[in-house]
């Protein structure tokens, strides 16, 4: 038996939701039907005041906890923080995980069948918005009777649809998580994306994104994409703890071959990026990200924007993200504080960068724990009294 | 009359000179023969004692100041710096620039033939090491009747050439100007050029370097690897200022073209470049930069390195430049005083980020005009008492 399934929510099964309900898009498209996948885990209790929407990040899916059979080795993507005792307390709470439409892993995406015409999406599939995802979330809610979420929580991408939740459907989350996060890209970050999807539009295996009827996949595009994305998630400082100079071999090879530990280490993540996820997916997921900015429906002002939010906000940044820097969050925790919100703020001195918020760090976790039990407690009461 | 040219060392014309003693190479490899195309600008003394060597980044060349033709726009690289009555004055100082072994403008380099074999280069071009670029400079210099350089001046890889001349000949040079540089690539630095150089292999295009025998050209692979790069050298801070999130038109086109400025920019930039760049140069270019590491044969000791320097050093980094951030050049600056050298270091306030060091920021070119002018004045009393 694997020994780890015992610290954590053990063996989960992807579940399957069918929407009929045409869901109009922020594009001005409409989704006349889609699947959504999702995992749970934990119990939904009586009073259903107990469930946490986890919302996933780029190349995130719904396999969040847990593993998939005995002989799983791979947990899922957030194991570390949720499961029993775990920071999102699975003893506790009721946990939901989904993939987001536009996804690669099982809900309605580019490489689902488009019902209109029997053949498959491709890049025909609408481009998303964050709002998009979490209108299908709030559906997901509806059809699995959960009037309104404990918590939303999420890091990156993930930050941005809790944060887009507290604007969209304040009755129904009491709390909110941003980790991780911004309000907006900046320029920066759209070349990043830019450059990634440059790779991928490239590759003479794209066939303008109809590559699945050619039988053939830009891997080389997506591989690079994911070598770029990888060096954004690390700080300059993991990659030297990780790497530093050392050679892979003791000399300097004097051709092109990788000749630094860092450069196999990238090839390699890379290779086994491409081979496992969709490069449509790759490109609607920057895209997303590109387009959010919240505050440019009122003027440019967060603060404004967030007027209408009736959750507790919890944000938390790394001292070592320089995709997401503190600043970027502090933005958010200042409009919040301008619009007179309840809102905690945690810079985590941690050295992993952007990747930072996958990781179980004390102060991190500890803070998160800490802000969904008190917001558990509070829902008790507030039930307690109504009773 | 171009009106610019009033402000420049005027029209000036590439020279060329062939070397048939064997270069012996960092790689073990050995050169037979080569040539060099350098410009010149101001007037040697006849006592030999104020030419000041140039040295070129990754995608410089020997053209750094003034114009080629009457009706030329596009002025050398460093026209902002290099000039009559500018930091690096031509009334004074007679200015030597080259292009490097392995580059691609008229310097021998993949494109060019290899005598051995009556055919092109290619990747068979021998990959170079800074030492090397810097021992076919002293020839140069042999050649040209200079004993010794009153400066030599570098920025960014070319920083690491002028580094390695106070290493490799004491007492060739009398001040040392190291501009937004550094001692040796950080593990991210080595990542985002393993990224570039990916893009070029990968390139259906590339045919393993011998694109010109096949009448192919990796145009897309070297344009994502100048898209990336490009990014790197600006700021978050410039890039902000400069694009912002402005959308090219007023809406998002919710399909995967440019929707911001920044993407087409970096697309135009991409563009450009890879029209007028050798791609087999951008990567030994980039080899060069990782290979970098002049305390590698010091057991990591750079102050005992630096040891056997005579030269007088000045370190200018910016403060947004987060590829050479001003923490690499305080390493080269602490190694300097480590071993009791003469070292003037300066981080000049700037947005431009890596850029920075080809603009005429008014405290950086005021502090390298000043150390070349003392410098000059020290060479001329020594002179004057030696005589």
């Amino acid at each position: 038996m694997n020994p780890n399934l015992a610290n954590s929510v053990g063996i989960v099964a992807p579940q399957r939701m069918t929407f009929t309900e045409p869901l109009p898009l922020r594009s001005g498209r409409v989704l006349e039907q889609y699947e959504l996948v999702y995992e749970t885990y934990g119990t939904l209790n009586d009073a259903k005041d107990n469930a946490i929407l986890i919302c996933h990040a780029l190349s995130g899916h719904h396999h969040a906890a847990g593993y998939h059979s005995e002989t799983d080795i791979k947990p899922g993507w957030w194991n570390d923080c949720i499961g029993p005792g775990k920071a999102i307390d699975t003893n506790r709470f009721f946990v939901l995980s989904l993939n987001n439409l536009g996804g690669c892993h099982g809900s309605t995406g580019p490489t689902s069948i488009n019902p209109e015409t029997g053949k498959i999406w491709g890049p025909d599939f609408p481009v998303m918005a964050v709002r998009d995802w979490v209108k299908s979330q709030a559906r997901l809610a509806d059809a699995l009777g959960i009037p309104s979420f404990l918590a939303v929580v999420g890091g990156s991408l993930g930050g941005m649809q809790a944060l887009r939740w507290s604007i969209d459907y304040p009755e129904r989350v009491r709390a909110c998580a941003i980790i991780a996060s911004a309000p907006k890209l900046t320029a920066q970050n759209i070349g990043f994306n830019e450059v990634a999807r440059q790779a991928i539009i490239n590759d003479p295996e794209f066939h303008e994104g109809h590559y699945i009827e050619h039988n053939a996949y830009p891997r080389q595009g997506l591989s690079l994409a994911r070598m770029l994305g990888h060096i954004t998630y690390l700080s300059d400082e993991s990659m030297r703890n990780k790497f530093g100079r050392d050679l892979r071999s003791g000399t300097l090879s004097f051709d092109y071959d990788a000749d630094f530990q860092v450069e196999s280490y990238l090839r390699y993540q890379g290779e086994q990026f491409s081979a496992n996820f969709d490069a449509n997916t790759y490109l609607l997921m920057t895209k997303a990200l590109d387009y959010f900015d919240p505050a440019a429906d009122h003027d440019g002002d967060l603060a404004r924007c967030l007027a209408q939010a009736k959750a507790k906000f919890l944000v938390v940044s790394f001292s070592t993200d320089w995709r997401f820097a503190p600043e970027r969050s502090e933005e958010i925790v200042n409009a919040l504080i301008h619009a007179q919100k309840d809102v905690t703020y945690l810079e985590v001195d941690a050295p992993q960068g952007h990747d930072a918020f996958l990781f179980p760090i004390a102060p991190y976790v500890n803070a998160l724990a800490g802000f969904l039990r008190r917001n558990h407690d509070v829902a008790q009461q507030e039930a307690h009294h109504a009773r």
